[in-house]
């Protein structure tokens, strides 16, 4: 008779350049999922509201923002990757592709790319990895790189340095339905902001997203939706056990869940008229989120593009950045403002001259 | 290169009679927001509940119930009528049309009947609206004024007193199914309570009724699945850098969340066997809600009419109070009743005669 | 003119062997109230996440796990059963029967079998009831008996102890679709774990199911959302006005969540290659529930059976136990382990032979 408490996830020894997870479960999107994640973060792009007008863009029916896509993706993977990681470092190259419906069934594969042990701890290492989402069609609807630093289970263990020659060809490109007439659209052009087309922007202007929104509890919720039980984030009594283990000393909040937050902070002022997301060039979690903070965000324009084939379309290069406040210490004056994510974010943009009413 | 904060939202000297509101975003009812208004609100009518017997009833599925319909539309308005309004003072004449299923897209459109400016403070005025709500085909699901004082962005603006002579004509009725037999509703008319048919109910009567519900900081996620964004209820941060400037110095409920409630909350004892609300006369939020608070209600009988062209139906004619207690001050004994709701609300009830078992 | 104050539910008096409830409302399970039971609970069986896995498994689509059957037909008969109710006693012999899908509308029906007055104390009694839960093809998908101590209105009333002779003769088997061939499951088996198949399995060993995870006010939501009203759930004023009177003078969290959350904790551990629960022996909630609380679970395996008639299942008994912990007393050393729930639990499990790749 044992008693017998399993251990999930790996450690740094268990990753090898090459190895394929094929991470568990999977994901139908349901419309309780949807409705959480799509409207908790203030999105405004009629797209992912009024099936209506995503009908009329040509799409078959309301869009899964590419935060909610992210999510139900990354979750899959945290089991198999990061249940033993020290950190999540940064995303690289995350790309969009298919566009994702309610009734989708998402399911994700992860490759190892590189295993780098840390020269100055021996307790530790990088696992680079490569993920693809995909649907039940088994088109491609997302495709990620991940840096993680991660534990080992045995401080003693050697671990190689070693990577891939190139990662997986894995095709991952926005597909975003064709475009029609001026005419055609012009009819709900009313549903998003007047001021959000291509050639409203310009490079080096940075907007301060008006609106904040505080997390709350809510946050342990949204987090089981997704699946993703991480302990961090859901376990009160573990982090009582022992508060200075923990960052903050309390529940910390899944880094989804601000990455989706800020994403939807921009929207009514970038992202409103756009049909889709290209790539998130690098994004890295800069500071941790509690119940109770309020989180802001700003977009910077860096530069604008054409858009390759798409004489309707411009791409819009930004920086999203999401912060909150602390409470200034001895010496300070006023809140502190503390910087929680960054993104380097593509957009694709509608034009005002194929697009407005 | 600029930083940019958009201000979104109209102040006093943007309104004038006649002008006509196309109003961003619009909003498909997913399963999702249906489950988190129909069932937060502890409404027991089982047209909300229970497809079977919503399609017994002649309905395509199961019925938003008037709480969500108003919501889902009003929320579409915000942004344009009331983001820069110092207080929400009254719903007039809110009608309720076609029944709306999951899945129609709701879109809305206001126009402004007048504009009056403060006679004695020159900082402020009352603009007085006219919104219909309708489906993606068109039918009128609820129409409704509303009448807020919006603040002047500019003191020294001259503002005219001006109106329409009429309102829009929108034609807004309960589209109620027709009538069938006694012997087809019965097998499932043990589903609401045997007691609130037409004919069990006395003008003068007041019921109180006997559930109460807290209201937690969920109310920021429901808010924000109404893409309802304003400030007021969900930044946090906001609030706490000015706290006398906030009502309560606290997040404040938004109000269609309480006008849901006390919907609800009056469900089992006066609403369980009507197929429709037909109008509200009048509303008003007589008090501020927060987390924390538990709402209460009440429903007094005010008369009882025949349904015009119906038999099987009556009207009851009610007034609707909702409220909560603060703890006593000096002086007082016992929590202190206070008033937050107060709507005068027709609804069409079923008779006893035409669909009891 | 009256104010009436509506008093639902029954007293001991009110019941009698034989009798019949046919309950109000009905619920048609939505994908808002699928999102929020199946996820919170942090379940990971793939039938109940990825429609995919689901109709491989020869299912029409999701499935409703077995806590959210149960919750969504036992909160059916809670005013009429145990509104009040001192204390829920005990649930026996339930039994599942017709998959559950998103979109089924299930009604319940309960008979009172026995009715046996307190012979220590003349204001109370046990009421002993058999519930049948029902889709809407009249296809039983629950029933179970309980057993719930109820208060008599009237101390002087006298109550007779009386029993039917037997329950209704009601057929419930859980419907598990056909085998098919190995091959047919392979593709997909690396979505549930590669561990849990029955041959996995020794009776004699406890797993200590590894994750916990905090309830918070999210309670009172849930709770409405399965039309639960029951006040000591959501009322909170009522509970400062009397806190003696009420466990732990604050708002308890309804039954049927921590029920359904040591479920969902035992899944990664005992429930991931599973396609059915079969029947709960007994359950008791052994200890009270509150915001804040951390729940943990633990699954002893206690024998293993053939599945009849099913060469590709086995049959697990198990007892899942529900614990949190509190903060010690004087004299006590660390964190005291309370139980809160016990279940004794056969569930049908895949065997490898049959299922894995």
């Amino acid at each position: 008779m044992a008693v017998i408490r399993k251990q999930r996830g790996n450690y740094l020894e268990d990753f090898a350049p090459g190895r394929v997870f094929r991470h568990k479960g999977g994901k139908t999107v349901n419309q309780g999922l949807f409705n959480a994640f799509t409207d908790f973060n203030f999105t405004t792009n009629p797209l992912h509201k009024n099936a209506e007008y995503a009908r009329l863009h040509g799409f078959e029916g309301l869009v899964c923002p590419p935060g909610l896509v992210m999510n139900v993706v990354f979750s899959q993977t945290v089991e198999d990757i990061s249940e033993n990681a020290r950190a999540n470092l940064e995303y690289v190259d995350m790309r969009f592709g298919a566009p994702v419906y309610i009734g989708d069934t998402l399911e994700a594969e992860t490759t190892i790319l590189a295993v780098t042990p840390s020269t100055s701890n021996d307790d530790r290492g990088v696992v680079h990895v490569f993920t693809a989402g995909r649907n039940q069609r088994g088109e491609v609807v997302i495709a990620f790189e991940r840096k993680v630093q991660v534990w080992k289970r045995d401080v003693k263990a050697k671990v190689e340095d070693a990577q891939l020659e190139k990662r997986p060809a894995v095709e991952c490109h926005p597909v975003i339905p064709l475009y029609k007439t001026r005419e055609h659209y012009a009819p709900k052009a009313h549903l998003a902001n007047p001021d959000t087309y291509f050639e409203d922007f310009t490079p080096g202007d940075v907007y301060e997203h008006t609106r904040g929104r505080v997390m709350t509890e809510e946050h342990i919720a949204l987090t089981g939706q997704l699946d993703n039980t991480s302990q961090v984030h859901s376990n009160q009594f573990l982090i009582e056990q022992n508060p200075e283990k923990y960052i903050g000393g309390r529940l910390i909040i899944y880094g989804g869940i601000p990455f989706n937050l800020c994403l939807g902070l921009s929207c009514p002022d970038v992202w409103d008229n756009s049909p889709a997301d290209i790539v998130y060039t690098t994004g890295r979690h800069t500071g941790p989120l509690f119940s109770g903070d309020t989180v802001f965000a700003s977009t910077e324009i860096r530069d604008k593009r054409d858009y390759p084939g798409r004489a309707d379309l411009g791409v819009l290069v930004t920086t999203l950045r999401g912060h909150k406040f602390r409470k200034p210490k001895e010496g300070e004056s006023g809140p502190q403002k503390v910087e929680i994510f960054h993104l380097e974010r593509e957009i694709a943009v509608h034009r005002r001259s194929h697009y407005s009413a």
